[in-house]
C-alpha cells in the first residue's frame, strides 16, 4: 500500500513531517513518501523519504519564468509528482505535456481525477497512477471510501477498462488506519493524506497509527 | 460522412457561408452544419443549415458573466458544440462539465485533441465524437489524413479501445475532397473545416467540390 | 446616471428585460442599457435598447475558435462592453488587449475591478470607466455603498488620480432607488445591476423604481 | 543600478551562477542578484547573493498544492520576487493579491510589464518596481534601450504620472555594459537578465563586463 502525504502550503514544518515519515518507513510494510512544496524537496529528500513534487509544468528547458520544471524537481530529489490535483487543474493538453515532462525526468506519476470518467479519461494518457479524489470531501475528514465507497469501485473498473497497468489510489478525507484498510478493500493500491499528517501535532503518531493495521 | 465548417472568428459572411451549406446539403449525402461564433448562432440556424457553437462553457445557468451557456447556444439553434478546440483548449475537469452541461442542453458534442492518447481520454468522457486535430497541420493545408496519415488510424484504434459508441473525425489541413475521401479511408466518419470553405471565395462551391467524390 | 443591466447567465428572459428597459428609458433622464450574453446580443438590441457585451476577447479576426469577438459583437448591435468582470477575471495584458480590441470595434469600455488599488490600475489602461464591485458583496442585496462607503469614494479618488477622464460606477448589491441615489452621492457615475432587475418579476417596475429618485 | 539575473528554466547550473555573481559584487558599486526556480533558492541563497524569486502564487498559506507559497521563498532565503513576467502572466487581481502575499513575506517586487500603460496600471498596485519588456524584444540580443528607446522613456514619465516611488527596471534583450548605461540614461534604475548571463560559458566574465561601465 502506498501513503503519500502532500504538505501542501500548510504552515507546517515540512522537513519534521519528512522526518517522521523516514522513521516510521522501515516500521511498516507499506510504501510512505512525501510532497513537498518545491523549495523544500532538497531538504525533504536528505531526509531519506522518498520525495514527490506537489506538480510540474508541461513545459521543457528552455525560456520559462516562475514555472516548476520536472528535471529540477527530480534533481532537488523527487522521484514522482503529483499532477492534475484538485487544487492545481490543468489542461487535458498539459496533462498529456506534463506526463511527457515527468517521463523525461524520470519521475513516476500519480493523476487527480475528480469522478470515475475522469480518472478514466488520466488512465488513457498513461500515467503510473491515478488517484481518485471526490472535490466534495476533501479536507472533511469524512473519509472517501466511507461517504461513498462506490466511487472507488467505480473508479477501479473505469481505469482497469482503459489499461489494466494504471494503479487506483485515493484521496479525500483519509484520516485513520481503518480508512487506508477499507480504501484498500475497495481496490485502491495507495492513499493520499494531507492534513491528517502534515497538520498532526505527532506527525510520526499520525502515520503510524495510519500504517498499523496494514 | 459529418462535415463540420467552422467560421472561427474569421471576417467572412458567417451567414453567407451557412446558407452556402443550406444549398448544397439536400444534393449530397454528405451531413452539413456550420459552428459560428455565439452572436450569429441564431442567424445561422436560420437558413436551415444544421448549427453547432465552437464552445460552451462549463457552467450551469445562474451567476455567471461573460460565458457561454449552453441553454442559450442551444435556445439559439445550436444542436452541437465542439469543446477543447486546439484555440480554446480546457482542463480536464471543465471538460468533463461542458459534456454535462451539453447533455443537459441536448448538445451533440465533439471533442478535439491533438493526439491519439488525448482522443482516448476524451472518449472516455462520453461524447459523441472526438476529433484528431494535429496542431502542426492546422491551417497548413496539408491534410493530416496525407501528412501523417497514422495519426487517424491509431485515434481509431485508441478511441474504440476505450468506447466504440465514440466516432473519430480528423481536422487539420483538409481542403479538398480527395482530402475527405482519405479521411474516411483512414476510419473517420467526419471532418472539421474552417479556412477552406470559410474563407472561400464562393463558400458553395468550395462545399460542392469537398462533398463531390462522397 | 448610467444605469446597466447585466442578465449574465441566468436563465431569465433576457428580450423581455431588454424590453422593459426600452419602455423605461423615456420616462428618465438616467441612462440605461442591458448587458445579455453573446447569443441574444442581436436580440436585445432590436428591442431599440442601449446593448452591452458582458465580455469580449483580447483578439483580433483569424483563428480563433469559441471566443467572443469585439466586432462580432458590434456588428451584432453593442455598443459598450464590460471587462474583467469578477466572473470573469483576466490577466492584466488581457486586458489591455481587450481595451485595444474594443477601441477598434468602437465599443464603449467599462472594467470592472475589486479594490481602489484595482480600479486605479484599470484606469491607467484607459478605459471609458471602471466600477468597483467588492466580491464579498456581489449578489448579497447589500449595496456597497451602505455596506462600504469609503470603497466608493476611495476608488474615485484613485482613479481620479490617475486619469480624471475615467469615470467610476460601482455595483454589488445595489437593488433600490435610494442605492443608486446613494451611489450617486459618494461619486459614482452609474451603476451595475444584475439579480434585482433581470430576476425580477417585473422587471420594468424594478427599473422604474430605481430610477424613480434620480 | 540594480542587475537581477533571470535564470528562468534554463539547463544551466544555477548556482554556478550564484557564485559568479556573489563574486563580482564585491567589485561593482552595482547591486546584483539572481533569480532561480523555486528548487534552488536554498542552493542560491546560501552563494551569499542576494536571491529573489521567479513568481509567487496569490495565496496564502493552507490547501494550496502545487503552488509556490511567498513565505516559503522566503523561508528559503529570497528577498524579493518578480511578479507577471511575461513568461508567466497573471491576471490583474492576482497580481494584487501576490503583492500582497510578497508584502506579508517581506519579500521586495519588481512587476513586469509589455507596454508604458501595463506599467503604470502595474505601479498603481504598489509594488516597488515595474521592469518594462517588450515581448518582441525577449531573447533577441537587440536591447529595449536600443531598438526602442522611447518605450523606457515613456514607461519612467508613466510610472511617476501614477506613483513617483516605484522604480522602473528595464528588461529584453540586453547583453552588453553599454545596453545597461543606455538604460540608466533613459530612466531605468535597473535591469533584468537572463540568457546573456545564465547561459554564459564565464557567467562571472558576462557579469563584469556588464557592470563594468557602471
Amino acid at each position: 500500500m502506498f501513503v503519500l502525504v502532500n504538505t501542501k502550503t500548510y504552515p507546517c514544518d515540512q522537513v519534521a513531517v519528512a522526518e517522521a515519515a523516514a522513521a516510521v518507513e522501515p516500521t511498516t510494510d507499506a510504501r510512505l513518501a512525501v510532497a513537498p512544496q518545491p523549495t523544500a524537496i532538497d531538504a525533504v529528500a536528505d531526509t531519506g523519504v522518498e520525495t514527490w513534487a506537489q506538480h510540474v509544468d508541461p513545459i521543457e528547458p528552455g525560456s520559462n519564468t516562475g514555472s516548476i520544471l520536472a528535471e529540477s524537481v527530480a534533481d532537488a530529489g523527487a522521484t514522482g509528482t503529483l499532477l492534475n490535483h484538485s487544487e492545481h487543474r490543468i489542461r487535458l493538453d498539459q496533462l498529456d505535456e506534463g506526463l511527457s515532462a515527468s517521463d523525461r525526468a524520470d519521475l513516476e506519476t500519480i493523476v487527480c481525477a475528480n469522478t470515475p470518467e475522469q480518472a478514466a479519461a488520466a488512465a488513457a494518457l498513461g500515467p503510473d497512477a491515478v488517484a481518485i479524489e471526490p472535490p466534495a470531501l476533501i479536507g472533511t475528514g469524512t473519509p472517501v471510501s466511507q461517504a461513498d465507497p462506490e466511487i472507488v469501485e467505480s473508479a477501479v473498473t473505469a481505469v482497469d477498462g482503459v489499461d489494466e497497468s494504471v494503479a487506483v489510489l485515493c484521496g479525500a478525507g483519509i484520516s485513520t488506519g481503518q480508512d487506508v484498510v477499507a480504501a484498500r478493500e475497495l481496490g485502491a493500491e495507495g492513499v493520499l493524506l494531507a492534513s491528517g499528517v502534515a497538520k498532526a501535532d505527532d506527525p510520526a503518531a499520525a502515520l503510524e497509527s495510519l500504517v498499523d493495521p496494514l
